[in-house]
């Protein structure tokens, strides 16, 4: 145990931990939400603060012994980075995890230069924030560990594409009905239905890429409110460059610091973009669900692959288990997207005071999805056609008879299909003798074949 | 009163309305919501329709009697679209929309053939509806509506941008204190604020822009399902072009018509710019609903505008009464991304059956955005500074001895303070005490005019 | 045309209608949003300004002959209610509406008192709004008019749930397979299932009845912030029981008047009552949907009435239209709960400045779930069923041999499936070769028929 | 290392864990999502097991050796629930959760009886699940585990109130103004303001004291889909007895059990109630934070408590950090909200896939709301009145002049401060003089200490 004191008083610490008073009392105002700070967040935090006490350290606000030091006990984050304590919804707008990181590196730095915990040879804020403000290092420590992260989810989603292309070509030549509003359609191939999957993640890469470029723009050196207050201009004009050095993520100054400091609409467009992949992934999810359906009584088109046993009861049961994890997840990602609207759109002024709320959900999502794309991806490789059932569905789909409007007129099919019930042997039957066409003519020009072939018409 | 019927059956029409039977038992299937279909949606859909006559026309596939008949009655649609009448939230992905126009038009064209409602001299189906499917016309007409009315909106949100930067102008010499989290903050300048919030909409602009490329690509051509069953390969390949001509907005044909068809995340992807735009707005009314408050008792460091009386029992109330339209239409785009985000995630196989509904709700957001940018940008151009209160403010700010930090360290200012009990006055006092140095001089560097200059340090 | 002036200045009225300069204002400060106000709303606020005027009569606060022409006009809120024309998304906290309703009774009164629109013989505010503000008497005639519709909505879901427990009866003996997960399951009766519809609908009922208790409590008396200011004690003690006088609505006093008046809480408790409606009423159309998909190449258990052609291009096509017009509409109700939690949630102090937009929508709501039970009650009484097809998936589910892990253990039963292909029939026969016990024998135990009796086990 | 197979194929398991080979494909094909399983779910869980375990041994169906492993086992819950890993966000409908459950305890079951782990003396589906299915364990335990922790969120929730109604009379004799939509009001007590948080709050507790009921009614014995397909009758007759002296919570067996096996209505239903808390919780530390703002430059009637320093750069900062905080966690749960309607509403047929979500999100809720109550309790306590600021505010506000118009009329005193700019002196002087009423006369009737009391008038 060791004591620290603050301005509003003195407080105990464990001895070994390298967070100090500030964190401490972090702790006793935020009961833990069980939610767990981000790593990547966590390594981009330190790495600011490795590029500022270098800037600092060149321009001489900081001496080159109090400066190694720091900068030392950043490159030691992934040791350092459990002793990052503070919830990730603490209120402060952050204060609280920018001081907790503080801390931590300020007692490993003074460790570092020989002296013990607690001593702070190197102060965790006049020297480890020195030129800083929660306000701008933690947005801009945000959008660093948002870019890193998305690219691994870009990776997830190309992979997730491929492997759905590598389905369209296997399932190419099976025919199958299609299916409006779940009610039989006309014929199309299994390998299309993959292939509007694919051509959707296209979309899906396309929007990913851009994120980088809305989200690169940061606030860092604008300090407390944007105006730069307490840090001197030589220091303002080239920390976002040190920091772009030292993460190799291509940051930008953003244009008005105070606009960048305050508004938070960038995060809303970016997880608005995120959201996009999450309709996609729920609905490719939900179609093989449905497609793998039955597989006895119901669709069972699809094989679903068997990853574990489905019941603890049912013998031999096999659940769509991955589309369900899947789609649970995306039912996160939109409650994320949801409250994310609401904690920009509700910032007061200068600040928004919901900022950790709106990084960690941003990275949360990142995450959630990265997940997501990995295990489907895994998935549906494993996946088989059921050939059998696609042809037998395939013959009995009430649609098929839609070439035959140009023949007879709409109300006419129509009225034949519903005299016969909906079967569509006896409907046909039905039109050749009211129109007096022989069936056979009229089953030529049917042809399921052809039907799924780019504007198939009589 | 006349007679119509369909396979189902038959069903009486009132003697003077344009629809048919379909539109009549769909007005029996979904009682009125109370919401309407939106008008440039309408001129949309019977644009589409004057397209696929005139190449229907032009192919052989329509006699020119009838051809022209569709097209002249498709020009009057300004006098037709009182009949178009269905729910926008009615089932059937949007049939019985489709139907109702079809059966406008089809009953118009009889007329003008010379015939009488009912008589169907033109067949809503088999000559109107001819080789398109409510699948393709539906969401073609959808984002042909979109793009018109987004260039609408964008012009009130540049219009916005104006009236704010002429604010940021007016008010760029006036001084007060920034806040964050609603606490004193330090020094800011009035027109910074202003300008805070105009490049906030400059994002907003931009992104506005760029969802024309994101929604312009369109499946028509590609009827049930995408493989254009149905219709002819040379009306397939021209029908984009015709369209295009007719509304003249640069639609372009969908690489995969398939995917197209069955695929909303766009919708979701373009309301995710849309509710950026909201959450801008919510943010800048309520800074000026909380600048302009009290106007006695709060912050009223804004003049709020007297654009009507605030209260019916309290005299001389000024509320922030356009403010709070804004927000709650914000707070309505939400919800429609909320809903948005289910809606296109839901779809099933080869169509969304929540079409109407997606539909539906972009377009409304889009009218209510406009309309919530033109009211403000009227309130704020009304909008006064309170001067006298800036400056009084200004002084009393705590945070303004922010760069003492550099002299005396942070906890040492920071004892001070909370000594002083959050009197700037006495802290500063209390500071000279203890570190022997100058009241005065301690006072020339907190320098309030210098302090909102970019990056102003000791 | 008319000229109207109050303390901000003069406006034009158009001479016709009943409204005047306050309303004017407000028609200028709001652009439609396209929504319109509740008419039980518009009923309940002319019966408050009608109880208000008794009592102040009574009281002696009003003389005779104003107060009758009050009364009288508020009477006739049937014809004046079309010129309650400020749009539900205001902003005022209401005011504007309130202000609209007091015009229109005004100057009605005035008429009725001889004079001319404009002339005020009867103030809108001195007379009709006397000891009154909007912040008692909006939500007090929003309790009242939700009061009034939840009955209605009762009335419905009755009505629905005993057209669901006919079929209940009706398909009482029909087996087929259940479905967990949309995979095969146990065998369960076609009634069953429409029973566990019903029985969800009963704690519908139960919640929908206790919502009035909770919603009952109305802070009329209290005026702006409920400390009754500007309104005598004689009135306030009595007003309520004159308001419930006049609506016949059992209303009571709140007993914290300043409570009552600034959180809104019971709104959002009373719609997350009815969006549990909503989550029974999607859960239904949506298995009424899956149970009728097809018809031939999905489940196809029921039969789903043809209420209307179901495609534009593919003839015959039924589609689950009254379905998807439910489900939509649930969709807008889940939208209105999320936006209701913060539009409460978001009160400032002793006010919501949101009122309008949480009374609107609760009211919508209730407008929509009362026609969609109504339009979902007429189409399932037209649902039959396909005991052909019932009997046919019946003998086919994998999950009928559930009863068989008693005799070989669970591990074995599925392996047995997993060899036989998920083919029941050889996966029988398996189990009788490794078991030695014939096949006959093992059938015997696997009593379809039985095995939907709560409780089958060997 | 030990290998375990399932009817899928072998696995390697680590030597020293408990669970088995559903578990580790869970682990496999379910990325962890951070999430954590609840740990009172977790001893629900291993309670239903406990009961289902000594009822099936009372009643033969296990020997009493095997019986007693299992109950022995069961006790050890506290030592076992590290070994419950699988993600709560699985898919399977909570399969996997089960199966973890079963496979923990049959392990340790075997190595009571001297076995190994892995040679399951005790199989963790023919004992431990015995006449069990996922389907009705998982709902059960879920709900037992809601009623248990709901009593602790219930006496937090009696803990804030209470230290809120101490505040309510320390400050009861401090006078200031109310502020509707952030304008200056008639005069209120600072007591009266806390008065109205502790009477939102009652009705938080009538609300969650009426939850126990909504949701005790449980579906064990209903095994697979409520039919209790492979469990005896006699054991499900006593099931929810057993379950009910184990747990010591008072359960109920639910009238329909196929309703409560695929209905989840009750869980946004009761979510609905927490949200309602939600709402409650957000509105009082958002005024807290709006009374408390400045302090020096915004409202600054309330004095926080500085429980952390506020800022890393301005020196003496002190946020509202504690509203923050609770502020993010309501929209966590708005959130989870949002999610839950959508997830319950989703559910198919005999089964609700997305139980796992619905079970997390609620148990989470009733995690986040108890912590946010207690810290805001602790919070609450050690606020303190700002009484100068009160009684300047106090003076100033122009609402003050409100029973004036009973004088003068609305318009009169409206024209009057508008003519005096908003400065309630100047506004008096204007009206004494065009009245010719001394300034006196016209002050003694503005009594503001009396104002606060109900119902003053003139």
């Amino acid at each position: 145990m060791r004591k620290e004191r603050d301005y509003l008083g003195k407080l105990e610490i464990e001895g070994e931990v390298y967070y100090g008073i500030h964190t401490k009392r972090a702790l006793m105002n935020f009961p833990s939400t069980g939610e767990k700070l981000d790593e990547t967040f966590i390594w981009a935090y330190f790495m600011v603060k490795k590029a500022c006490a270098l800037l600092n350290t060149e321009l001489g606000y900081l001496d080159e012994r109090t400066g190694n030091a720091i900068v030392k006990a950043c490159d030691e984050w992934e040791d350092l980075k459990k002793h990052v304590v503070v919830d990730p919804l603490s209120g402060g707008a952050g204060t609280s995890i920018n001081m907790n990181v503080n801390e931590v590196i300020a007692n490993r730095a003074t460790e570092i230069l020989g002296g013990k915990k607690g001593e702070y040879l190197v102060d965790p804020i006049d020297h480890v924030n020195l030129h800083q403000s929660t306000n701008d290092t933690f947005p801009t420590s945000a959008k660093i560990a948002t870019i890193v992260k998305l690219r691994r989810l870009i990776d997830e989603v190309i992979n997730l594409q491929e492997k759905i292309q590598e389905k369209e070509k296997e399932f190419y030549s099976i025919r199958k009905p299609g299916r409006t509003q779940l009610m039989d359609g006309p014929p199309i191939m299994l390998g299309q239905e993959f292939g509007a999957f694919a051509d959707a993640l296209a979309r899906d890469r396309w929007r990913l890429y851009k994120v980088e470029e809305r989200i690169r723009s940061v606030n860092i050196g604008g300090t407390a409110i944007g105006t730069g207050v307490g840090a001197p201009k030589d220091y303002i004009l080239k920390i976002v460059e040190k920091v772009r050095e030292v993460t190799k993520v291509k940051i930008a100054k953003a244009e008005n610091l105070i606009d960048a400091t305050q508004n938070w609409d960038v995060f809303a467009e970016v997880h608005g973009l995120l959201k996009s992949l999450a309709v996609n992934l729920y609905k490719i999810s939900n179609d093989i669900r449905l497609l793998g359906s039955g597989p006895n009584t119901v669709i069972g088109e699809l094989i679903l692959p068997a990853v574990q046993a489905g019941s603890s009861i049912m013998p031999g049961k096999i659940n769509p288990v991955v589309s369900e994890y899947v789609m649970q997840i995306c039912h996160m990602v939109f409650g994320h997207d949801m409250i994310l609207n609401h904690a920009c759109a509700l910032g007061n002024l200068e600040l928004n005071q919901f900022a950790p709320l709106i990084v960690h959900l941003t990275l949360k999502s990142l995450t959630l999805l990265t997940n997501a794309c990995r295990s489907l991806a895994s998935y549906i490789s494993k996946i088989k056609a059921n050939n059998e059932r696609c042809e037998e569905h395939l013959r009995r789909s009430v649609s098929n008879l839609t070439p035959l409007i140009k023949l007879f007129g709409y109300e006419a099919v129509s009225e034949a299909i519903k005299k016969a019930n909906w079967d569509i042997k006896k409907a046909v039957e039905i039109l050749s003798q009211e129109k007096n066409i022989p069936v056979e003519e009229i089953l030529k020009v049917l042809n399921l074949k052809k039907m799924t072939g780019l504007g198939y018409s009589l």
